[in-house]
């Protein structure tokens, strides 16, 4: 069987989805009971991890890949080359409209976004060569997305 | 000329971006300048009209289409079939990602989005048929989105 | 027993409790149980209900407080007398710290806010004059308040 | 003159002031251009810090308090011993409601907030003994708070 193919170095990409599973440990999920782990791969190799950080609010409730985000971003990192996200469900679950938003501030159109499923370890074993993980990116999960460029556009008033 | 087939149907489409455009009047957009306005057709006919009310904490601003869909639901109104939204800028702005998940919560994948440039009515004038309105739903603007039933999927643990 | 003296005029104090208990009944509180009602009292004696309108992302979720103020700003209406909240739990429950910050980008620090029981019928039946409401203001619940000014503040950088 | 005491001990305070200024170098702050930096201090010592993180949406903005605990949640540290906080104005800025709510969800009552001013080390410098900081904590800044066991009250529904 064939090897395939993938967006993100083959090692790296085994790294950034390893650190995403460790990340959903530390899950503070309380009130939804939904874990979520996401790894940030950067420019310079440097892996950062995040986990969904509920708040009794609701409204007050931080995903796990914003997390991510703003831990690179407050350390000086803000250049990226990968996103891995994972969940307890056994299906690739997609990042929220809100994380897609930060995402956007940050990455390139086309960085990969891995969507990552519970089983991903067993699906290797049973020689699912790409492990069930589903590869996205901005440009695809944000089409035609509201940005920081739109707030300088000329404006009629 | 002949006049363009809408999704939605004309005299509605005309009575939800006049709403759009007066609902940018009550913008309480003090540390952006950038005024939204949002309108929200029902399934009975009934127009919800929205503005971003922003605040100085930048997080606790709730944007236009938030504030159309808020006011819409609290008043026990949950059935919907097109949305416009307008600001200061001469081309279609898109909604944020924030709006977009919860535009999702409420709305079917192919519903009507209408983005309205701010010289629409001038466009009109000047014989362009729709008046330079980009037609869109949140299938399109949040394509392969997480909702509610994602909650409710089996977990590995 | 002598009627209390209250800072809100009991008529108005009676109507703005009544509409907070119908507001409650469109919360769409899918993820939390946890039904709340707000509504906001303006300097012409118009009422306006908000409710919690809850999302998926559960960070996307909007409470009843916020809801009445995106309302009532979104229609022109900028000036407030005061505030009733109220639940399904029989003590008073206090506004979250978003909703706090929203309240004092448009209130004066002494505005009454009125934190209702849900069987606060029940206790004006039993004779309890307040019916519990418990009365408080922003100026008690967000004290030393970051606010619209602080962003005007000289900076050293 | 003698040495004021301190809530927090004083190499600690130190450590911990230093951090919040050198965090506020990282902060993303492109639509306010109000940098913030906080920094967290776990019972084990460990110091984590955080900048205020905009977004182009506005309300996707996640603050410098907010970035340091989801920074320290995500990692397993959940026992924290003090707080501080700042900006680049000369007086203590205060957190905002936001914030406020997450610290509520981690924090006790009484756990040291030290709010700093901009020009810290030259009112140290001057013989300002606590160098203008002002302290102060959640019990203080969100009083009558709502927390995590008010979803947990009896319903009347
Ligand atoms: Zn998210
Ligand atoms: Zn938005
Ligand atoms: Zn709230
Ligand atoms: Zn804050």
């Amino acid at each position: 069987m064939s090897t395939p193919t993938f967006s993100i170095e083959l090692t790296d990409r085994d790294r950034l989805i390893k650190a995403a599973f460790e990340a959903k440990e530390f899950a503070y999920s309380r009130y939804s009971n939904f874990r979520v782990g996401a790894a940030l791969l950067t420019t310079t190799g440097e892996i950062i991890k995040g986990a969904n950080i509920e708040n009794a609010s609701y409204g007050g409730t931080i995903c796990a890949e914003r997390t991510a985000f703003v831990k690179a971003v407050s350390e000086g990192k803000r250049s990226f080359t990968g996103l891995a996200v994972v969940t307890d469900v056994k299906s690739a679950i997609s990042p929220c409209g809100m994380c897609r938003q930060v995402i956007r501030e940050f990455c390139s159109q086309a960085m990969p976004i891995l969507l990552v499923p519970a089983d991903y370890e067993q699906r290797l074993a049973e020689g699912v060569a790409d492990g069930g993980v589903k590869e996205t990116c901005i440009g695809e999960l944000l089409p035609d997305s509201f940005g920081p460029e739109d707030l300088d556009r000329p404006r009629t008033q």
